[in-house]
């Protein structure tokens, strides 16, 4: 159950209730403290970000943030821990006939960074791994093991890690125009416009002749 | 003359006169205080970075990044400016005839993130464009204006904008996921196997179909 879930379900529990155990009010807050966490990370990097900054972002006293998450470091990679809902659809995605992958990856990438919980984890990622030695291991090996894992593309492994490289190298600087830094028309254009424009490209990454 | 020719006459003229006026010493001094900000607010952001911070690094008295550059917004727009190299070199790229665009595009892209002056800028916008509305702005502003002003590709205004902004997309994420991420294999790829590998999505993006 992702921390979202969890939080959707402490509020209905509330509203059922109206007693919240302990246990409700700590599925809120730390998701609430993860949330500021995220921001802090991506907006200000690893050195930027401190604890004391997180606590009082998210309303809350130091010595909760590191009761919930320990120091900073281990605060840093539970944000940084891939949303269930988010590993899924990529999963399910690469179910897809070779042949429809290109339409597949980029109709889920749209779906991750619609989702508020997905989005806030991928922008932390990207952003933080941009100024973060550990983080940027992190992307990479999230890259290769998690988002492109399940892939069975390619000749042999060699060929197979080149085409994820190549596809991810796509689909976040598509992500990134599109999501964080808004340029248009990619910024708002529908996603059958994308699909159409994008989709080949990837679909090239997966099986198409790359030398 | 860029900043970095600047220095370069500089410490040319230094080595042949052994007594330096205040003008060399001032652009040396003004390109160490630019280095240090220009890594700073794409690894800090706009909020987490102050002139005292990059006094410090660069060495220097905060009164003298005053002097040189005025406030905090003024020295980002210093940072932000696009390296004159860097923009003769896309200028030229455009020249191109319209059927080896996606070849010189991606060569000149790879120039550029393998200048360290070029690097250090483009660095310094994608990461601060990531939490910053103003450098957002800029950033479209530059992909619109001056990446991919030159252009005359596509059947018209609107056709033009969404494929610059698909080739920005493809280019800016390519160059995140080899110069800055350093994903493997693009990050270790040879120069000839990128152009084999993206220069026809580039070509496509140009003068392809997109729906």
């Amino acid at each position: 159950m992702s921390r979202s879930d969890r939080e959707r379900r402490a509020s209905a529990e509330h509203s059922d209730d109206l007693k919240p155990g302990p246990r409700d009010e700590r599925g809120v807050l730390a998701a609430r403290i993860l949330a500021v966490a995220r921001d802090a990370f991506a907006a200000n990097g690893y050195q930027g970000t401190s604890i004391r900054a997180i606590a009082r972002g998210a309303d809350v006293d130091p010595g909760l943030v590191y009761h919930y998450y320990g120091d900073k470091e281990a605060l840093l990679a539970a944000c940084l821990q891939v949303p269930p809902a988010m590993r899924d659809r990529i999963r399910e995605a690469w179910q897809t006939p070779a042949g429809a992958l290109g339409t597949a990856l980029v109709t889920v990438t749209m779906a991750n960074w619609s989702d508020p919980d997905a989005s806030a984890f991928l922008r932390a990622m990207v952003l933080t791994a941009a100024h973060h030695a550990d983080t940027r291991d992190l992307l990479r090996g999230l890259i290769q093991n998690q988002l492109m894992g399940p892939a069975t593309i390619g000749t042999d492994a060699d060929d197979a890690q080149r085409r994820a490289s190549l596809i991810a190298s796509q689909l976040l600087g598509f992500a990134m125009a599109r999501y964080v830094w808004g340029v248009e028309p990619l910024a708002s254009m529908t996603d059958d416009e994308v699909i159409a424009a994008v989709g080949p490209t990837i679909q090239r990454y997966v099986d198409g002749r790359l030398d």
